[in-house]
């Protein structure tokens, strides 16, 4: 699994223009996500990354700054081209897909053992806090507001529906659901939140 | 702040059958709370709690087994009967009453520094996975899951309503919004959310 550390000889030294051996990035990636599983993110540090990757520690540094940059990138793989939504045309079909993809994010082993992890550790470190705000939120934010604005003018969807606070409901309750409540079976809360959001809880008679 | 020491002495045995002064669980679980907003979870330790409540650090052991327990108990207020949720006959606004209570609880300053840290450790100590989940979880899920069987039998809310799914919804989306997103305003998340919770997001003509 180890590549070849070609930089390990450069000392503490960050070395410009000499391009980086994209095989020690990958090495580096692939033990950081298997400590994670194994040991769990409080247990995974710098040295044992580079230990597990066959690189030096100042290798690792050059390209990251903390343990915490490097389990982010490796478990949210990070390619600049996160998934799309689904577009099914049919509302109801995405928001389905949309819920199901959400539980099956939080409960990837590697994010599950990295997320709670690096949301703490974001409170004191902002440029953290800007890079998981624009992977996991931002960026899936804009899609689902595109999602339902296109409902709302067919006409499935009522107009004064917040997508912001439907966001959060989301991605939200299948966080809850599968990092800290842990007992949820996905395919019953994809049916139940998908129905509650869909048809809410009053009876028909009340409104 | 700092109460007397009592149990100074004793050195690391356990003193068995003197009763522990109440002042110094107070003093221990102030400087705590202070620390924890202070400077936050991750720079609390121990050793830090004990020289700012003026106590030993195996007068700490002696009642908590860990930082984790005694940050557990110093932000979430154990005292064996956690508030009631709101009974005003009216479920919706029950329901508000409900989800202001859950914003605020998760932007109080101690639980906000502790929350995540918490979560985090505990996925390695089962003793306090189960003390988080009887105290933030069980008692409150059961409590949301008679009001609504309340409310279902007065023919306000649908009778298939999943109480387990709308308190996921209702804790994991204020958690996310305090938490997480945090620019969540609270009257508008109050607002936007009850009305899709109440409402849902589908047209009335499509259903």
């Amino acid at each position: 699994m180890a590549a070849p550390d070609r930089d390990a000889t450069a000392g503490l030294e960050p070395v410009r223009g000499r391009p980086r051996d994209p095989r020690t990035d990958s090495a580096i990636m692939a033990a950081t996500r298997r400590l994670l599983t194994d040991v769990g993110y409080d247990q995974v540090s710098m040295e044992s990354i580079a230990r597990a990757a066959g690189v030096s520690r100042p290798t690792i540094y050059r390209r990251w700054s903390s343990k915490a940059h490097v389990v982010f990138e490796a478990a949210f793989a990070i390619d600049g081209d996160t998934a799309e939504l689904p577009r099914s045309g049919d509302f109801e079909t995405d928001l389905r897909e949309f819920v199901r993809g959400a539980v099956a994010f939080w409960r990837e082993p590697v994010v599950e053992a990295a997320t709670l992890g690096i949301l703490a550790e974001r409170r004191r470190d902002s440029e953290l806090h800007i890079r998981t705000q624009q992977l996991l939120d931002d960026k899936i934010r804009a899609e689902l507001a595109e999602l339902v604005r296109t409902a709302a003018d067919q006409g499935v969807v009522r107009a004064d529906v917040d997508t912001d606070t439907l966001f959060n409901v989301l991605v939200g309750t299948t966080f809850y659901g599968a990092l800290v409540d842990g007992r949820a079976d996905t395919d019953h809360l994809v049916d139940t939140l998908c129905s509650l959001i869909m048809h809410g809880a009053q009876t028909r008679e009340k409104e």
